[in-house]
């Protein structure tokens, strides 16, 4: 039986500001990375979410960040590896406590934004991510980009490090992302994109954006919900892959 | 035996700012109030009094706050009962995780400032409080100002609320605080504190300010240590408790 | 000839997340009301929302709030007076730089949300916001619910207090707004909105929810460009007092 | 006639949190260095630095900072220029208008911390700073550090750009701080700093940490108020240049 995962973030509303169309996203997800306050979400935005993410039976992430609201967390912050930590397990406990009062828990994590990326090539901050995750006990996943020094640190914690493919993104030949100022960066066809995912489900190829086929070792797919049409290419894509007889389930 | 606890605010720095002399405090009380990241206290902040008070066997409590840096806490926030549970519940959490970490766990709730004032008479906030710590699980106990209209929700919701009496504070005939606004109002002679404070734990009385006997039901007694002076006589307190036989141990 | 302001609230977008649709306002108004980063809008939002009122001939208040993002100001904050006037002052000047940058500048005030609410009848917030706009300098006015303790105040500071009226709040027959719990608290028909605005522009009245005539001694008429349908009915009812003989012009 | 500026930091206090002896300072300097909200400060502490330097006779600067409270702008933040640029022109006019109402202004500006240090090598964010005075108006002299390039891009804009020394500090060879990891990072001794600062003054040299002779091209020395002695030290420095004949006035 062929499994995947797909997971988006929600919860990234803030106090009046509301943001993405988190009610379709839930209907498409297996996983959900919710913002624990420190670039989006509020402790009430965490709390609906994590009850509409108990009543659609979708597995809550801590989608953790650096302290950055003005910046969503998309800017690089230089802080402390120690600061970095205690700042990951600040989320992740505070989001823990509103997911089991909701009904779930917090079942892995995934850094957001600069984070994310940072990590993938910062050792000190992706030690701190690994270190904080660790801290926080019961094993849990950190959900990453394919090659990120995450990656590794999380595997040398005994942690299991998930790496995700992105729905409509373009891959290099080498299966990095095309750059968003290079052509082909970001794919707009949900047919094409839900035919894509298809095949990485099946046999964990893509079509790079030179036509030659990259391997991309991937356990869950990354679909938006905070653009117009993107929660519409979710629903797409996951409803070709379980036409296509791909089991929708969480990695955690 | 007869047996009490001594509490204090700790963990009350934020960044590069400094507060309270918590190495002192931590030799002198059974159970310390760790602020949040609301009103005092960064995730680093909280991280390092937890492993202080673990070292010196303190039990920790939850100090939550209205979202108020600005004001220290102390200024009324008129938000709804559900933003309120909600954002203790998510303090709670944080720092419950932190506190894990740390080798110990929260123990008990106790309000801050506004928060702490407010919920002695302000029924939908009283209800709040007590409605996220209900929903943070574990039965953890309240303390509270004697009299709170948040101890009885607290035990009709079956959670114990623990009252407590103030040092250095002197008491009205009737069991409230002597206003700051009166005579009287703040002790600062510690010898004669300490003479209190053995009082009330092994009778459950005081000398109210006008001379007469007033019985206060508590079951812990707070101690400061943010001003001059503070910190020594939450240490002659101590002392004078242990000399006189009383054990200090924490409620919870 | 008969003249009347038009203001609605801009610039309350913040980081990543939008709010309103501040191009088609700019096209309806003739004063616009612009967050200051205390509930809403940050330095670059502020920026080009000064660029575009400057661009559009549209006259630039700032819209002053208790520090409260996570409630968008509409909560009540017990700071002290001297806090709130120091808060004000603040942001009247962070805007007023940001503004004169653009070629504009900041030429009223009005306060915002629970800010605006208390300071009709709270002494000491309202008498502190006079006092900030009095430091400020530069004698700008105040726009003010009628009958607010801050209107008085102003002009007893030697400023100038304007009263504004809603277009889409229906009235009580002493002149208050009917409360929201209440039918007839807020209208929806643009056609029935824009012929009450004539009317009030032209002499001063208003039908009242009980179908009785009131007064209403306004200078300003607020219009809303934050909920669906809301910039169309601002748009309309600028047309319709135009058509009607109308001269819009700000006040300040 | 010798003459030379003195400028230290003030204003560093946050809410309930105190920092620096800022009575002290104001005795000894000729320009203080305000910080403005983001990095510190707060807009009540803000209005009484702004007194106490207009009672003293002391020149009012504007410390901007990167948007970051619980790094007290010690972190470098990698914002987009436009951000930067409108951050730091957000925070001049706060300060100015509570400055204005204090009875004198912002009169120059230096940045804080991480952005200080940022913009001696960051085009970018260097040239972003520079935008935000020259689009303040008033042609507002900035305070950085010698070969910063935000010097050579002040002046290209027409502006002034004046390099402090660091009075504490030891100097390399060419001119350059000696790395706090290294040894002779700090001075201690009040009359050795005094002696060097008087020679600074007087003919714009110091002795490096190997021996050799280095030119400094300094109208400011920049001395401290938030560490133990180090208030007293900049009195000394203070009394040791006046008694020297060196007049101590603000370059601005």
């Amino acid at each position: 039986m062929t499994v995947m995962d797909l997971n988006s973030d929600v919860g990234e509303s803030f106090g009046n500001w509301s943001m993405g169309d988190d009610a379709a996203i839930f209907r498409s997800v297996s996983s959900a990375n919710v913002a624990c306050g420190f670039h989006a979400g509020d402790p009430s935005v965490m709390a609906q979410t994590c009850r509409d993410a108990a009543a659609a039976g979708v597995t809550v992430g801590a989608h953790v960040a650096y302290r950055d609201l003005a910046g969503f967390g998309r800017r690089f912050l230089d802080c402390s590896p120690t600061e970095l930590a205690d700042d990951v397990l600040y989320q992740m406990g505070a989001l823990d406590a509103v997911a089991r009062s909701a009904g779930t828990a917090v079942r892995y994590v995934k850094p957001h934004g600069a984070l994310y990326n940072t990590i993938a090539h910062h050792e000190a901050h992706a030690q701190a991510v690994v270190d904080a995750v660790a801290a926080f006990g019961g094993d849990l996943p950190l959900l990453l980009l394919p090659g990120s020094v995450a990656l590794e640190k999380a595997e040398r914690a005994g942690l299991r490090g998930v790496a995700e493919a992105f729905a409509d993104r373009g891959y290099t030949p080498d299966g990095r992302l095309v750059s968003r100022r290079e052509p082909g960066a970001v794919l707009h066809d949900a047919a094409e994109v839900t035919r894509r995912m298809i095949r990485l489900a099946e046999d964990g190829t893509l079509t790079a954006v030179d036509g030659s086929t990259v391997r991309i070792a991937a356990q869950s797919i990354c679909v938006h919900g905070d653009t117009p049409g993107s929660a519409a290419m979710a629903a797409e894509v996951r409803r070709g892959l379980e036409d296509a007889g791909v089991t929708i389930r969480s990695f955690a």
